[in-house]
């Protein structure tokens, strides 16, 4: 088998997919209030300013996206889930909860979920060492490719690999400490708005994986949506 | 305040202590079956061969220890708690279990822990953010620069700052997801051993926490031993 990405470098993807040359907007910049598809499997990257509002919306209700956020002004410097756990003293954030950066710095704030609230915080992105371990042979889209693919559209060279906030994957912790792995409880239509709390380049990843049913019973992995808007 | 740390750079610690210059054993190859003290406060690498046994002693039963591991033969590969926590489909390993890297490979296994097992796999070292967020005026003692400075002492430049594997600390998720700061349950002489699955570096940081009581209801850091050994 293949030994992909040895050594393993954070910006270099293990294949390819329409994720490295398809951006949103311009580069990356939006229209505001205009909705663009992350198309099912792909990656994108969407700049974000202060104060504006990131809504992602589960259009077909069953997809994971994973999810992660980069300061502008400090390529070191993300969202990083590690940072907020403690920072909030519970595993997901609210909406109201400030999510914080590896300064635990506020980068974003939870401002509207239609949804109940079941997000996952504790896996880190599928990769194509994921698929080889569930018996994938040749390369698979994965989020960590997406992530890296799709802040390189866009001129971002990624520093490293942080564990991303996965919206509506169902993936959680009995009190005994097992985790299980269940299909979204997520509705068609269901969003999440974030505050940009600085200025920052989010990635929305519609998460390939067809091998278990975190996007559903079915395994169909479906697109998403995301719109920048002004503050409310 | 001093806006430490801008912009970040994973291996730049934010001030400085013994952890910079001390080194256990020849620049962290130990003698076998040598026991070695990590100062209160600080923090020491080890060098670990493939099949050879470590095992970290919480002399004093009230310590937390900041681990990590990083593989020699691939810089950007290392201990990774958000890929073992779906390896292991549970929040923290047991005896028995492999801990695996961000390449999914198994790094460390878990043969020993003579404790009742209760560690933390979801909290970030604590860094020079989280003391000025808890009222501490000027540089403190911290896990993050611990790391930093330990792999630097024998000159391994640190690519990143994963999320350490908190040996004894007692910060549970309850069931709706809040967590709690609780004092260590381990006692004076528990321990844990891991054997190496891979060539690798070890760093063991002695929390400097004295603002919350993670290391004891006093609040005071204490040492830590560490003894490599052939394997059984």
């Amino acid at each position: 088998m293949t030994d992909f990405s040895y050594p393993f470098a954070p910006a270099r993807p293990d294949g390819r997919n329409p994720s490295a040359f398809e951006t949103v907007g311009d580069l990356g910049h939006l229209i505001v209030d205009k909705v663009y598809e992350v198309p099912a499997r792909q990656g994108r990257a969407i700049r974000v300013k202060r104060g504006q509002l990131l809504t992602i919306t589960n259009t077909h209700g069953s997809q994971v996206a994973d999810f992660w956020a980069f300061c502008d002004d400090d390529p070191g410097e993300h969202l990083s889930m590690e940072h907020m756990r403690p920072n909030l003293r519970k595993l997901c954030p609210a909406v109201g909860d400030e999510l914080v950066t590896n300064r635990r710095r506020a980068i974003l704030k939870l401002t509207t979920d239609s949804s109940d609230g079941v997000h996952d915080t504790l896996v880190a992105s599928c990769d194509i060492f994921r698929y080889q371990e569930l018996g994938h042979q040749k390369y698979h889209d994965n989020c960590t490719d997406n992530l890296r693919m799709a802040l390189a559209a866009i001129d971002v060279v990624l520093r490293q690999v942080p564990c991303p906030f996965n919206l509506w994957m169902n993936t959680p912790a009995r009190a005994n400490g097992a985790m299980v792995w269940l299909p979204p409880v997520s509705r068609p239509g269901d969003h999440v708005t974030f505050r940009a709390e600085m200025d920052l380049t989010a990635v929305v990843s519609a998460c390939p994986m067809d091998l278990l049913p975190i996007n559903g019973e079915d395994a169909v992995p479906r697109s998403l949506s995301v719109v920048v808007s002004a503050s409310e």
